[in-house]
């Protein structure tokens, strides 16, 4: 059972919500993008997902990769090769990308919502055309003008593909250890080293593949300051074949379909992208947007393993309710919607899942003020706080959303477990989201390390500000109380914790690590709660029963999710002494 | 990767501190079985789960099995058979079981520890004992005298198998629904239905397959109380092949090469067992001490993957100390034991598996007095003490393995993803576990539903009196002062939530069971708080290494793990309201 619908209509609210169309759309470059435009396209995009991706998710799964280490070819699962022609078709490859090189031009935040719908709908599939997208916006930023003028219109196309070559054998989390050489020949350079975890690599949907590539140049400092960025295609300009050779394909528990190369670069020929010794600030640019995306992942396969576990319920017979009023006259057993754990499980589901699809949303926002609004004011406040909650998207929402999928396999109990029903693909496909990009800690020592300090702390207090501003406009609205009771007080928490732990941190940096990731949530869970509280003011001025399920399930959120974080508190003042107390061999 | 060292040195610390010699060996019928004698035989065990097992548990997964709808036939993975023809050989197949009937007549603590060493090498492969075991346990409960001395011999040397035949496709859970029906024929029956779920059901690792199952008998009662249990062998005694027919296989998430099977009656001889309409109580028997291994299941593979991850963290090296002073001299990266985010996984990992095993083995050493004690008081108070305490090593022990090895997995960043370093099939293997022999849902009702009212709260105050008389008899040790003190408030603050809970379950039972499952992890987390302290105590007496290590690691858990319950409380006082106001299709 595969089972999809896409959540336009949450999407839309969500939108509202966070004034896309007075932010975004009102945006003079955006003029075609207004709400009901992008509605109506998210429609066709959703058709698309389900009726087009959808069926090859399984398939994909099961028929896996075919690597032939002879000729190092990777032969993608039946139909995905026609799948990715229809894609190409639809001409939204390259949704955001700048008109002049063949995109649309959309705004980030259409781009956000396209990819939650694909990665719902055929996660593996999605990957191939999430690094073509990160590989463009590197290009935009960071790239020569014949770079530009000679990749960008292919990749927008869909006729090539991109990946991104960080990671070699000894090092991933820390880069600065990396060894891939890039030599100059000419005009060009000519690289060498072993790459690993790389997605799309290698494969047969398209007729090229443009690499880039973190090498070091000769005589380069070391460490990650002295880090180059290549672009190596898999044919040269002229056709001939660049030795970049994917060697071997990694056998992972999901995402079968998605092909994970080790990448041989045998000297191959790459062409250096921005300045010399600046690869790791082009490689951020990348890996942000790539965050970001990677976050929604958990809301987007939380989403579809919710629709498959609502499905399954609603057809389930089994026990008794244990409300005499609600047994069904005549029937043997009740639906087991009537069970309360049922529904617990789903609330937890949908009261985490409905806060972090706004947090995604309002972090698309903000990218899209970031990246083009005319005012410098607007977009330094806007990129701070895109840039303060990007690590706490991408571990809270796959961290989350894992759990969230774990949960809906509990609600099918043994059903739940087979491939019948999909889920436990869902599961395995979506457990790698908490490693890439940066591992789920590298986030919290992003969040600590680098977004509190910046600026003196400047990018928690205008996050702050969004929070004191709303209880202080809402303090007078008797509907809004009981939320925005708590949303204050964990607001005041996280402050006192966060000056507590850059205390802390400022005398002994083990001390902020050590609590650097209970931290990420308990920020995550303040960050929720305003999310949820700007919803159910939302949802009380529309007064019907749309917004009448909105209040319920923040009430979920406030009384039976909130609560998880008050553990966090103590584990942060509980401080570095009882992890760092034991010897190694203590273990 | 493989990597699996048996923790001898920590069962034996465990066994000493539930006082295994003192309270069970110093039992008549288990002379032979003191703690030297049980050590010096799970080293033999070891070795063979270790040399023998541990090999083909990848294997076993990958290669995975083949039914032949032809023939219906299970053919297992290569190198089973052998496999089981040497675990045969071993002669402790009937390890617990009568010596009368071929067993040996062990302890069952003795079998619950064989039981983890054998989950851990090979899960999969062990459940085909482990259900034949369950088989045995019934037999001689409630066997008649010709079908004990009949099935007995050949379950216990291992030339036959067994299952137990619960479900049905439109029955889990709710068995009251079931509809297989038992025709009565000379002195047998003949059973007509179709049963799903059934471990090794079908096979080809012995000669006979013996099915315990559940049917009704013409004109029986309703509902659960007209549920009969029959005993069906795949070949008659006389050899004839009966019609009981496995007529396909699931496709599951893990446990890939143990065969689920769904099989079909096809009016199967079958012998009643016990008494007519009462076959809930003995299968209640099965799934008692069923649902306690599978609370072992959690330890056992969160062991392995513990003891994997602890192998890769010790050998990988990335980034450097944020402590000078730890630094490597010489080295580029440093090994990543250093960095505290590593430590503080492995220590949510080490804390609550060392505290579960704890948990295991004081319900281990419980059961056996309540089966083997001559004073019938102690008896009771064993049994009365297993009961309460199932459900939970059931539910908290697999849903916190599961987690468990989803942090070993998080430890080994994307090479955990990777069949290489086998985390990845520990955890697919590992979390059927929270749905079979009753969901954690399901323990959690029943802990709340039939354990805690049982004999007007014996159960609980008996429990309590434990955690009560610890904490009195060491007041005035200050070095427990800082164990004593959470304990006491933790075991202070369940009791009031339990009787709170009391009082509204018997107004509103919906009240109850909407936070039955908060209200079960809330149990675990003061029954591991005990079992801690139990253990601290012991270590401190010691004034050894691994007895310091003991005390560090308790402290973690006091601090850093414990504080987790206190969302639970609030939950469980907010009660069904939240999760009972929407309506189904709010949903």
């Amino acid at each position: 059972m595969q089972i999809y619908n896409a959540p336009l209509k949450e999407i839309r609210f969500l939108l509202e919500v966070f004034g896309y169309n007075e932010k975004v759309a009102s945006l003079s470059q955006f003029e075609d993008y207004d709400l009901d435009s992008v509605m109506a396209m998210m429609e066709q995009t959703a058709r698309f997902c389900t009726e087009k991706m959808l069926p090859l998710n399984r398939k994909g799964d099961q028929d896996g990769l075919i690597f032939d280490p002879e000729t190092q070819s990777v032969k993608t699962p039946e139909g995905f090769k026609a799948l990715f022609a229809a894609a190409r078709e639809q001409g939204t490859m390259g949704l955001t990308a700048p008109v002049e090189y063949g995109g649309l031009g959309a705004p980030q935040t259409v781009g956000m919502i396209t990819s939650e719908l694909a990665t719902a709908t055929n996660k593996s599939f999605s990957m191939c055309g999430g690094l073509t997208h990160a590989l463009v916006d590197a290009l935009v930023a960071h790239g020569d003008d014949w770079q530009k003028e000679t990749f960008l219109p292919k990749l927008t196309s869909g006729e090539w593909t991109g990946t991104m070559c960080l990671t070699e054998p000894h090092c991933g989390t820390d880069l600065g250890l990396l060894t891939t050489k890039a030599e100059p020949e000419g005009d060009a350079y000519r690289l060498t080293g072993t790459k690993i975890w790389i997605t799309f690599g290698e494969h047969d949907l398209a007729d090229n593949i443009i690499h880039l590539v973190l090498a070091r140049l000769p005589g380069a400092p070391e460490g990650i300051k002295g880090i180059s960025l290549f672009l190596v295609p898999k044919f040269d300009l002229d056709g001939t074949r660049n030795p970049i050779f994917c060697t071997g394909l990694e056998h992972k528990m999901g995402i079968h379909a998605s092909p994970t190369c080790v990448m041989s670069l045998e000297g191959a020929k790459g062409w250096l992208v921005g300045e010399a010794h600046k690869g790791m600030r082009g490689m951020f640019t990348m890996m942000n947007a790539a965050r970001l995306l990677v976050g929604q992942e958990g809301v987007a396969m939380g989403e579809i393993a919710y629709q498959t576990a609502l499905a399954f319920a609603k057809d389930r017979r089994q026990g008794r309710s244990l409300d005499p009023a609600k047994q069904e006259e005549g029937a043997k057993a009740d639906n087991i919607m009537v069970h309360p754990d049922v529904r617990r499980m789903f609330l937890n589901i949908k009261s985490t899942q409905e806060a972090l699809r706004g947090l995604a949303y309002w972090i698309g926002v903000n990218l899209d003020l970031a990246h083009s609004h005319p005012d410098a004011k607007v977009r330094e406040d806007a990129d701070d706080l895109v840039a303060l909650l990007t690590p706490i998207m991408k571990s809270f929402g796959t961290e989350r959303g894992f759990l969230n999928i774990n949960e809906a396999m509990q609600i099918c109990g043994g059903a739940g477990y087979t491939t019948d029903w999909s889920i436990e693909q869902y599961l395995r496909d979506s457990r790698i989201a908490l490693i890439y990009e940066g591992t789920n800690h590298i986030q919290a020592l992003d969040l600590i390390g680098r977004k509190l300090p910046r600026n003196n702390g400047q990018l928690y207090m205008k996050f702050n500000e969004h929070i004191s501003s709303f209880i202080r406009e809402n303090k007078d609205d008797a509907a809004m109380a009981e939320f925005i009771a708590p949303l204050k007080e964990a607001s005041k928490r996280l402050g006192q914790v966060t000056m507590n732990l850059g205390m802390k941190g400022m005398q002994d940096p083990e001390e902020a690590a050590a609590v650097a990731s209970p931290y990420l949530n308990l920020f995550a869970y303040t960050a929720l709660a305003y999310v949820w509280c700007v919803q159910v003011k939302a949802a009380l001025g529309r007064g019907d029963a749309y917004g009448a399920t909105k209040v319920k399930t923040a009430r979920y959120y406030f009384q039976n999710v909130l609560p998880e974080s008050d553990a966090l508190v103590k584990i942060i003042e509980a401080g570095k002494a009882n992890i760092m107390d034991l010897s190694v061999d203590e273990f």
